[in-house]
């Protein structure tokens, strides 16, 4: 992996230094991304913060999607962009849906799905980064129900980002760790979520911090 | 939709009137068409009740298989196989599966998916047939739990029908009438199926004659 | 049922006949009854139509409430209240929450709960009234996700007030005939529902009306 | 908890020492207490070790049952046979239940159900010990499906230990402490269990161990 990133910030050196135009990244995601573009939002700070002749930041998430809505709206939502740079952060809706409607994902198939997203990005000529679902509840204790199967996910996620050799923002370990130094009464929100999912101010910045390190490798 | 069972039986006695070869057929399934292959079952009884020169019958089903387990093998097990005709039969696990493991598939999803088998079949000439899900129950007054649900997801199948004007299979409505008739005590199991779904020696011949009438629909 | 019911209007003919207080009748129940004290809510509209000399009515509904939730509080919220008569109206959730939750209760406990609350309440002397959960969605082909499992929970409380001869509301049965009458565009809402399973003002209406008929049964 | 622990063991010791029968034990619970007085089943290991003339041990599992299946069937099942001790031990199917069929139980009514259970057995004058769900799957990173809801529900279980200051067996920190040390290869099944669930030979002889450890300490 740690290749992969390297590599990866090289090829953007490149992209950068004898091309003129900035590089245009795609965050293809859920309703947290979808979020993200909003004032306060993490890819509305990265915007503040990444140089704009350099990066062209463009938000793809969607309420409630999972892997497979990823599949089946790369075409028109990601393609359509020709984007350089993909980001893909999915997987608490692939879990959670499994409790709160009965239609997450199994996980043999989430893994088919991702497979085939990473390697119709890569047939177009598409870097791409992965994420590690962040968190469903905030406990450190291991007692947010869905810690088991989104460990599980991320565990996937990662197994990925090796066999493809991808850059990965490991997000749920960051915010588990995150969390086990900040989150001293095991509360299961408010800490970089206001609701256990999506993200407060400083889980914006947080994020922010975490993409902009992976983006900007080697710099 | 009569228009697009005529047009296809015309198109059928055309491929069999004047190429020499026989029609293929590929089963394309679950757990209920993956025993349909076995002695007894309901592809083993239409192989032999139509003539091997005219027909060449071949089963894909795999247990478990949802509307996008197919669009995910479809490459592998049916276009592979170059067939003339695929019979598609799938939707009691993409609404079972969301009491028995959390992971069924969304109402808008299944279309979706379904669309895109459907496609991918005519971009690649061939006939496609639709079959509805027959039932997780054969209780007659509409108390199987699942019974909402596989109406729904019927009706997105007759709809889609409609729309593609393919020729439909209408084994909900099939099943529903013969249990009507024949299920006086109510029963949820053993009038055409073994368990509430997969089929008894009855549901075999059932499914085998209603298979066959669109099969050789025309003749 | 039907000599359950002549029963029941008899002894509460007796007991507004011979005695001064007016029968004191507490509704049990989920969200809809919560909201049914409110102002246009249906235990409100039954207030304004009983005479208060006759019938003095509690809401006793708490949002979510599960067979087992009303068995677990019934002490504290509806003995303790000395009621004469109880109105039972419950089962949207106990099916609901299968799906929105993974928290539904199975068939059989969810009769095993029901008989204790009745037998309770009936060692406490207190006549009690069933319903049956009117809706979630009010598509009329059947095409509602949990028909099938709301019919089934319906089917029990019916079995339920025959074999303990107790007067029931069966307001699956109404809300169905009155849909299939006034809802010949299969909404699955707006009807007498604001979002498939919570009143609106006509709900609310249809429903004051149906408890009123058996609530003044013989007088 | 510690405190609890002696007082109980004084107590068993006070009833063997001056009444001559032995101590009447139940064991209450699931699937995995109904395989346990099989040959080779933790209570069949249990009676083989334990001396006869001080401990009567009977097996009252039933499969499926979840916490309020207990409460259910506790008159029958438990208080009918006049133990001197319950040993309660339920949780996996509260949790599991709801990805397998949608009907897990609600963690606040898991902790009402567990204390009504714990009250009426006090009430009868019954020693209580409890005991934590130990798994469902035996990965040790935290992957298992299930893994945060199970560690939420014994963390419910270890509090219930705490407030009425009953003896745990705390089967959920001891199957995770044997199997980071036995598991290395990270399996999910085949150390403890045969599948991922229900108890292989080493593990009856573990949990037996850690049975007769609380029923026998102070002796």
């Amino acid at each position: 992996m740690r290749t992969g990133i390297y590599l990866f910030a090289f090829i953007l050196l490149l992209s950068t230094a004898f091309i003129s135009k900035p590089t245009r990244v795609v965050f293809f995601g859920d309703s947290i991304t979808q979020a993200g573009v909003n004032p306060g939002g993490y890819i509305d700070m990265l915007k503040k913060t990444l140089p704009a002749d350099q990066f062209e930041l463009i938000g793809a998430g969607i309420g409630g999607n999972k892997i497979y809505d990823l599949y089946l709206r790369m075409e028109d939502d990601v393609l359509a962009k020709k984007p350089d740079v993909v980001v893909i952060w999915v997987g608490v809706n692939d879990v959670w849906h499994k409790a709160s409607s009965g239609t997450g994902t199994d996980p043999d198939k989430f893994v088919r799905f991702y497979e085939a997203v990473i390697k119709k990005l890569q047939a177009n000529n598409i870097r791409v980064v992965l994420c590690t679902p962040a968190a469903i509840g905030e406990k450190t204790d291991m007692t947010n129900q869905q810690d088991g199967d989104l460990n599980q996910y991320s565990a996937f996620i990662r197994d990925l980002a090796t066999r493809y050799n991808l850059p990965l923002v490991d997000l749920r370990k960051a915010f588990q760790e995150y969390d086990l130094k900040n989150n001293p009464e095991n509360k299961d929100r408010g800490v970089l979520t206001t609701d256990r999912v999506h993200l407060n101010e400083k889980g914006n910045q947080f994020v922010a911090d975490q993409m902009k390190a992976v983006l900007t490798a080697g710099k």
